[in-house]
């Protein structure tokens, strides 16, 4: 396996190495430094749940030309050995007195000229996963080299998803899928929440997810109260609308969608709300193109909440999805970034039943020119109700 | 439960912010800015999954006297509204123009004189959860008041586990007994790797894990080649040693210990090198106080290993536990950290038998003034052979 990762050919990282140089080039910056474990997974193809682990910090050089730079914690060269990097430097990690900056400043040094800038992800949803302190030294180290905002040349790249991308996200929603078809075997009246989350992810499992690194739900007489809290020993009753979302993991890659069930008889309240957000979603499904913006699909989204009669929850309608549970671009009033073809994302709308009661409905989509195609299975049209 | 949170009382909560506020008086901080799932749920109850979407920072901030101020975005207030915490300011995130920035330095501008400083954790093994470029904003919109290292306040506090955490951590390492005693259930010659990973996540599920956050694994004729690569496809053959390692969290506590095993007879080669990892556990066991040093722990076990003949493995053998998979310290030839009763810790020593083939063995303790006591069920003294 030298010259291919575990996952994808060594092909496939090489265009996205390709398309990440021309973007730096368009903004003037001579390398990345990456550290956050999607963008190394993207970037290499070096895929652990080790990064659970806050002790060490990871980092890829990505230069102006040429393969990528891994400069990573000994226990790590196993690993990354097998992936299509060449130029792999370690140390024992973690050290106390040098954990990796002088390494990482030679390697930037090599990469950069003196006057030159480095790219890192600084912006919206980002974050830089080493100690603050260490990068404070860094800066000093490779000085007069500096950094500078790498987010646009990041995110322009990763928000387009590759053929091969599709189909591990393509993949990861079957799996979802056939654990939502599995839900009336394991929820009943009297069961509490706690049990219905551990099955949900046993069915997950079961199902070929690799790992669960997410599910959350809500269960409320008539609709529930927020969707990111933990499941409590409540136990379900007739009456109850009971959600479940998922961000289940399949080789690197996540879906994250969510199903809606009746506890019993749903009343005719939540029958409304699920058609209106049911409604909401085709409409979308419908209108999305390339060319829009994000903000355009939050309003499609609420208008046509409203012209069922709804009342839209808050917060975002939706958002990017691939190597974390949400990406970027987010559907808000606010967010200007350009629908393109490729990108892979949610539709998310809620509506607000009543104070504190809401329902949420979600799907994943793949944008063609032609508009949305689903990755998940389209929901029911009828809420389904668990009589048991 | 307005003043209780969702899983400790309001009296904990209480109790750890007093020592944060006597640490940070110590090192003449006026406030502590945290970031962290761990940070945020070991100062508030906030315990949630929604952490694994990156698109938000949360931010809490813990005055020189007071209870905490927590500026989080406005999905998370109904969830923080039922921990003991009472100031709570949101925003709708995620904002392209100002995500919590604003209101974050209004909160510290209250909290912190002028001529203050705002201590953040940015030593080893931390970072920052925000995005560097709404840091940089952030120190400009505080000056005169500056950022300094809280490190040492958040550490020396978060190390010392209260009996209260001592029993989370305890009944998350019972969980984990329970799913290693299942395991010659569901492994057999021929099955593949990637298939026990998922079973033995099941019955991590079944036996009472909220969520598994983290396993690992590796299976390889006479010891596997490392501990962090995700499962394969290869079958297990007779020959083979299996390990398994969880970091399984209930109640946001985490286990993090493994469990070996025999595919078939093991050979006089693999019984030796167990049986010296058990020695020198054994000995750990013994002779660990208070008062010794992190790199005491990795002399001792080192010379453990190498009375019994065996090769020691590189890299740290062992590390604190508690609100994530590792903590510090680590058990290197570098780490000075004093150990003290109450910390919660991993005995993990390693031997290499051959190049690329390793053994590891882990437990998990808490340090008494008498020396540890075992959290993790001992691992049995012969490596236990699944014949099937």
């Amino acid at each position: 396996m030298s010259d291919r990762s575990l996952i994808f050919p060594a092909s496939e990282f090489r265009r996205r190495i390709r398309a990440l140089q021309s973007e730096m080039a368009r903004d003037g910056l001579d390398a990345l430094l990456l550290t956050t474990p999607a963008d190394v997974y993207y970037t290499t193809g070096f895929l652990t749940r080790f990064w659970e682990s806050p002790a060490r910090p990871w980092f890829i050089v990505v230069p102006a030309t040429g393969d990528p730079i891994a400069v990573i914690p000994a226990i790590g060269a196993a690993l990354m050995g097998r992936c299509w990097i060449k130029d792999i430097r370690t140390w024992s990690a973690p050290d106390p007195v040098d954990d990796g900056v002088s390494l990482l400043a030679d390697a930037l040094s090599e990469t950069v000229p003196a006057s030159g800038k480095v790219g890192i992800p600084m912006g919206l949803e980002s974050h830089l996963r080493m100690p603050i302190g260490d990068f404070m030294r860094l800066q000093d180290r490779i000085a007069p080299r500096r950094f500078d905002d790498g987010t646009r040349a990041v995110y322009r790249v990763r928000e387009i998803k590759s053929a091969a991308e599709i189909a591990k996200i393509r993949a990861t929603c079957a799996v979802a899928d056939a654990a939502f078809a599995r839900v009336p075997e394991f929820v009943r009246q009297g069961l509490p929440l706690a049990k219905v989350f551990r099955d949900f992810q046993v069915a997950l499992l079961q199902e070929g997810a690799d790992w669960v690194s997410y599910i959350a739900g809500g269960a409320g007489k008539g609709g529930y109260g927020d969707v990111i809290s933990p499941a409590d020993e409540r136990p379900l009753q007739a009456g109850d609308v009971l959600m479940l979302d998922t961000g289940a993991v399949r080789d690197g890659y996540f879906c994250d969608f969510d199903r809606n069930f009746a506890i019993g008889r749903a009343s005719d309240e939540v029958r409304r709300a699920h058609a209106a957000l049911y409604a909401a979603t085709d409409t979308a499904l419908a209108e999305l193109r390339p060319g829009m913006l994000a903000r355009d699909v939050h309003r499609v989204l609420t208008d046509a909440l409203l012209r069922q009669g709804a009342t839209p929850g808050g917060g975002r309608l939706g958002h990017g999805l691939g190597l974390t549970l949400t990406e970027w671009p987010s559907f808000t009033p606010l967010d200007t970034t350009e629908l393109r073809e490729g990108m892979v994302l949610t539709l998310e709308p809620g509506v607000e039943i009543a104070l504190g009661r809401i329902l949420v409905h979600e799907e994943n989509i793949v944008l063609r020119p032609e508009g949305p195609e689903l990755l998940s299975r389209r929901a029911p049209e009828q809420l389904p109700e668990i009589m048991g």
